[in-house]
């Protein structure tokens, strides 16, 4: 959760990776025209372990590749499953990955749109919209299970990371209740929240008028802020489309070979199955 | 959540009435024999707003009431339902109550209990292990619904209040963990966490020596902790467990009338149904 | 410290008197035109542990004390040393009590007021403006030592309640910023900030298009807010007024006694000859 | 503050090399013998902006001066003034640095020893031990002074970093209280917590029984721990270790001139002399 000001791209990767997406995500905000001046940069990169499936400790990410993210990056569609920093996580026992959801409210609400990315690499049993598919497959699953047991291999836990948008404009403190409630969309897919799972979930609004500026700002600005009672629908709206994001990275990735290691994907059809007879699919 | 020392026995009752029961506690605390010295006292007492059915502005809890709750609070099964301070709470719609829930960890876990008892008094869509309960019944349940529109009354929003009690041996920062888990059983049977929801979850651990002494007691004392990877089961412990004590509240509840409203117990035969449907019950 | 809305007058009094002071307020409160239909009061009352000279177990605050204070609030100048809830603390091992002080910022800087008011009831050394008031008298003041020892008598801790309001708008997020610089000028007046020191400070703005409304409101609204550069001066003025605002709770003191003890009020003119040889008066 | 496991060593440096720091330890961690399995290593570097003396925007620091630096520390007196990541900082107006203080408590206390070290780079107005000299040197100094009006160029803040080691076993809860107090030394010394002042603390037990392992541990450990009551003593030892550990910094740091600019050293005759007229130094 996040109570400031965002100065860089968000940024993804794998826990020992994260100092160098750091530090190429600080070269080219020092190279954008405009910033000859500036001394201080506070990049943002979130983390998760992704050592199962992925040469963690290779530390593979290189700053072009830091640079040829941030400069591909484009509205449309998101790319989902194993992709990007979700390529290599693990998610209820199967293949995680990165996915995305959204909600829109009516105008009458405001109209504004909330918008969630996860990053899922984290344990529990599985529940999709209420039906028990994790446990009708068997799949049980607390990441400590991972290593192998006796070997002495490190099983460290993973984390969710959790970037929510909205264009609705909110204050500090309502954008921390705002990320507190990406927690309630995991709980509703299964997690455990178990002790090394370290879920991060940060929160930022693009309404222009409460971007923060550095310099020859006056003393106080005029803002339009959302009041207290007109979070709630935005906050059901985070914990739903968090839900949703959560099933999308899972079903949108495939399985995945690595560091000696198979992660399968989701079996879709024994899924689809599941959620007919629980009556979620009709 | 709570990482000190609780000093006192724990009382729930409605908002307004909070300092009425906790200057009762107080004198009761004061008169205990041992205490003559005593000069300071932190009573915990927990609040809900239940003035839709309950006549709040009364504050009708007189001091008997509480020295008599205190007195004849035993061992064994606990009341549930339209009970106490959930005589005049209200959850996803219908009648909320208090509810409680355990799980034993298997020896092989350290065979510890997790004990959560909960006061309903809250909003979302009804969930009960993933079926749709509220939807199918069209429920769909905001706190802020309740006061007539247009008649300026207040529409002040409930919450829940979580105490989750164990015998491992846990320390604070664990403790502080362990009740943030509370929110995610919340989130399981479908709250909204709403604006005005003002969700409150202590947890405590019963481990003898653990108590904290605040006369005579050496520099140092020896402990035995759980360690944080031990934490885990535990955590699932409370997640379930809440839920779970979030449908026991509901399940035991009765339909209530009061203060010029009434407000309907789970329709439980329809309920059952549902969750037929749904495979939750076979 | 505190970051949502303050819905009553604050009011400090004793540790096990709060109970009795916040259901005085809350009767207040409900009895007011216009609140006819409220069902929701959060009544703000600090607390101190002024046991040492109070018959604290007495309770002796009555519904109608609280009444002639909340209703004999007037403007002005503000009574300080041992008045009010101030009537029987300890500071520094000296009479405490109540103290005020304020900082008013020059037009550049806004122009914006800032008040402190302090209930002075904690250990340390006392330094006023630097000079080494407590040391020089010999009064090493630990909180610990006013019990008498291997009497079994209760050496609770005190506290200092610190009530910082102004002007200036400021969002939740610098409320809180500011409140925590109070803990600053505590530091400089010597405070220990021992373990059963429980200090609390509380900032709130006084700015009327900041103050929150319950009911009727539009989804948002417009607001005037005091940029983050611009707190560095108020952060200041906090620091500065707490500060001052301690001393003068001492210099307004006077010995007291009670409940068997006495404390001695801080000796005024071998003070200021002690802050004459250290150059702080010239 | 920080309330869970220490992983790497400490290294401080200038905002924006933190990330090339943090690769560096990752590199030096996972070559350890015995971390071949390691997969995951959360790097502590603390950061300052030091970008008024040092050309903070060439990122200077190499991976090997990171080795060299962790490699070389050693036990016995340690550095001070303007040396490593205190080559370029600037505190109250003055040259700031690396400085260092430490109390021991006596042995009916526990006997424990606190270290402090403080990197200072912040504003204020210079107190040494209550004397005014800051206000007396005329160096009323707030950060933002530092950019030249007008010229556009960036004026962020400093901080200061501050890390308390003991050999007390306290928990985690306690040593986030005993890293709070380190402020109150700060305080002290003048700072005025201005806004941008990013200032951290971190405190640390070095007693053995508190390690936490990360595998093989089992379900429970035996812990010695510290009694509430017995930290009052170690917070009075953090606020005057820190404050003195502020003095050291600027008295043992010289002037310095980078990037275009010039940062005087603290004066140390004529602060001697106001020393000595307030009575600090007699």
């Amino acid at each position: 959760m996040f109570h400031g000001a965002v100065e860089t791209p968000i940024l993804l990767t794998s826990t020992v990776s994260v100092p160098r997406a750091a530090d190429a995500l600080i070269s080219y905000m020092l190279a954008l025209p405009g910033n000859e001046d500036v001394l201080s940069i506070n990049p943002l990169v979130g983390e998760t372990n992704d050592g199962y499936l992925n040469d963690i400790r290779g530390r593979h990410i290189t700053p072009d590749d830091v640079l040829a993210a941030v400069r591909c990056a484009k509205g449309g569609p998101v790319e989902e499953g194993a992709v990007g920093a979700g390529t290599g996580t693990v998610a209820f026992g199967w293949k995680g990955g990165i996915g995305t959801s959204s909600r829109k409210l009516p105008p009458s609400l405001g109209g504004y749109t909330v918008g969630v990315l996860v990053q899922t690499n984290f344990g529990g049993v599985l529940t999709i919209a209420g039906a028990p598919v994790g446990e009708e497959l068997g799949r049980y699953y607390l990441r400590q299970e991972l290593g192998e047991p006796g070997s002495g291999k490190d099983k460290s836990d993973g984390s969710c990371m959790m970037i929510i948008a909205t264009d609705a404009p909110i204050d500090a403190r309502n954008l921390k209740r705002l990320a507190a409630r990406a927690w309630l969309g995991m709980a509703r897919a299964g997690s455990s929240a178990s002790h090394g799972s370290g879920d991060y979930a940060i929160a930022f609004s693009t309404a222009a008028p409460l971007r923060i500026r550095t310099a020859g700002q006056p003393l106080t600005r005029q803002v339009e802020l959302l009041t207290n009672d007109a979070m709630s629908p935005l906050f059901q709206a985070v914990i739903e489309a968090t839900e949703e994001a959560i099933y999308n990275s899972m079903f949108r990735a495939t399985t995945m070979t690595g560091n000696g290691h198979t992660v399968e994907a989701l079996p879709i059809d024994k899924t689809i199955e599941i959620l007919r007879e629980h009556r979620v699919i009709k």
